[in-house]
């Protein structure tokens, strides 16, 4: 048989690598692409694999691996597509890849860690077809926000984007964790809620209007602010938490909570004209500071006015909120390159954004006391 | 007297200038400052003023004029506070201020143009608090934001988050243009719209949303595509026009009628992680492209897939409108640098934002023609 000749050429000619040996690359960084087809990688597929069918290899394989002298690693059902892909990756100029021995077969075998990705629904087909059609995000990463736990802190002034874009994303589970209620000053800028809800506890006309969005969604409404007390049993349910709140110390409790739980926390503020956002996992896949790395401690309430005392133009949370929630959805998707490690510094008044490096405070009494200790949940 | 004595030494060793030298220094760009109080203010002032009490004036100025060295000129009722506040500011280190004699009296005797902004109610106040708390903004400017129409092509993904925080800004009337019915795949980013509206026009829907949001503005809703016959008419209504759409065709055709008509327009275009802002007003007060010196020509339509066929990050939209909502909001009140000779390029994957300068094509058959014969309608 031709395609045996073939086989057993490219057996010779091309790197060929174990289940274990690959495991042990992914978690040094290297790609692992799943390059079975949809109804096979739909029953499970190595964790934090990349899925692209073979027969969109070439057309998708730049979008996960834009470098082509990265290592790569394809794998199949048992090893004989991805001697053909691997094949096809060098022809494209892809300089150092590797075919798994065994596929995905020896992969179980071995016992080593597979994701299950449930089928999309119909109706979840439908509606998040515009993510499917991103190779980035597809049927599998679809599914992955689905199957994802977010807590936001505050249905406010960034707490309106963050909550309605989560819930478009398709974010399966919501926690929204406010006490405060609707005042009529809020309007100019939480698009979350009505004029008829003012008095209302912001959670629950929160709920309304996400559910009237998207029905498919779990909400969790937690009426409570966050404090020392209650933060860890609260967000110990969630994957991530995002910070919409409006005063310092909840934010400090936020990033206290996250960083001995090891969730990752989205980090945004705003002043009049001017926005701030981050990301803070420090000990995530990518390091980088927590919040106290950057403020140890709380200044005094006078240099940090409210919005309610310096004002804000209504428009910046939503600018700053879509951010966020940008970030929260490439981290949960584990996609491009996340806020962590950088603060992003909006001013509207000349439309500049500027991206600055910060860097882990080796000294910080919460993340570096916490480094080791905590479990690494790993990008999976 | 001693005011009166004070007085005469202060006019003799300060600058004072005319009325009709003042309208001409504020046509060149100069500052023009009323330092009158908001009582008589709310009855008319100079067209284009910044208006800052007198006392407040050392607090606020520099919102108003950050570079101590620039020209700038005030004006009262009569002509003596205006000394004392031009004595103010040299004090605090403004090295070229100017007094205007005869004050608001003169300018009105002299038929200069004046606007007068409604007085807020008390209920205005309450919901849009947080912007009189900004000095950029105050009651004047909300007053002016009250007072203007905004037309917007598309209620979809860009144009939901540009609706939602206009009618959070109190724009006084949004013109919605969209003839498209709501499709169950929009809910994934337009998050103006709700599941149980599947199959209504977007105009309707959006009517709904925006009414419960902030049942104080006015929405005229066009349920119709705009093309070269019914752009110059529909659009001849508004103070600015924000581009929402989602094809190149009527992006050409919001261009052209927007430059025709000399007001300003708001662009923004999003595929898959990227996305563009900018601002066109080739005539008006600080030039710059318009869309076509950019793209003179439709590229073919094999090169520009539309969301549909590429896909959207959900959010990204999110990102791109409430920044266009942004630049709208700041070129309607003046303030700040708009995004006019400048495009700005998101791309979220890294949250990278770059901002490249672009300039008016001499040769473009459309604005260049238009230059001149259009009405200069400043920036009042």
């Amino acid at each position: 048989m031709l395609s045996q000749e073939r086989l057993s050429r490219l057996r010779e000619s091309l790197s060929r690598i174990s289940v274990e040996e690959a495991r042990r690359k992914q978690k040094a960084g290297v790609k692992l692409i799943d390059v079975r087809d949809d109804e096979e990688t739909a029953k499970g597929s190595p964790v934090g694999a990349a899925r692209i069918s073979r027969s969109f290899l070439e057309l998708q394989i730049e979008n996960v691996a834009p470098d082509a002298d990265a290592e790569l690693m394809v794998l199949c059902a048992s090893g004989a597509r991805s001697l053909f892909a691997a094949d096809d990756l060098k022809r494209l100029g892809y300089s150092s890849v590797h075919s798994v021995e065994g596929g995905f077969q020896a992969w179980e075998a071995a016992g080593l860690p597979v994701e299950k990705h449930r089928q999309l629904s119909a109706a979840e087909k439908e509606r998040y077809a515009r993510h499917l059609r991103i190779p980035e995000v597809g049927a599998g990463g679809q599914a992955r926000l689905l199957s994802k736990k977010v807590a936001l802190v505050g249905a406010g002034g960034l707490g309106s984007p963050v909550a309605l874009y989560l819930a478009a994303a398709g974010i399966g589970t919501l926690g929204l964790i406010d006490n405060d209620r609707l005042e009529r000053s809020n309007l100019q800028r939480q698009i979350l809620h009505t004029d008829d809800r003012v008095g209302e506890l912001k959670i629950s006309s929160a709920a309304k209007s996400l559910k009237a969005f998207n029905p498919d969604i779990a909400l969790n409404l937690h009426e409570t602010r966050l404090n020392e007390d209650n933060a860890q049993e609260i967000l110990g349910d969630y994957d991530m938490v995002i910070d919409g709140s409006d005063n310092l110390a909840t934010r400090y409790v936020v990033s206290d909570a996250s960083t001995q739980l090891n969730i990752p926390m989205i980090y945004g503020a705003i002043s009049r004209f001017e926005g701030q956002v981050s990301a803070f996992w420090p000990n995530g896949p990518s390091r980088g500071p927590c919040y106290r790395c950057l403020f140890p401690e709380k200044p005094p309430a006078s240099l940090t006015p409210s919005c309610a005392e310096a004002g804000v133009l209504g428009v910046l949370p939503g600018v700053i909120g879509t951010i966020m929630a940008t970030e929260a959805i490439k981290i949960l998707l584990a996609i491009g390159e996340p806020l962590i490690g950088r603060l992003l510094i909006y001013n509207a008044l000349d439309c500049s954004f500027r991206n600055l490096e910060i860097a882990a405070n080796p000294h910080c009494n919460q993340c570096q006391s916490n480094r080791g200790s905590a479990t690494l949940a790993g990008r999976s």
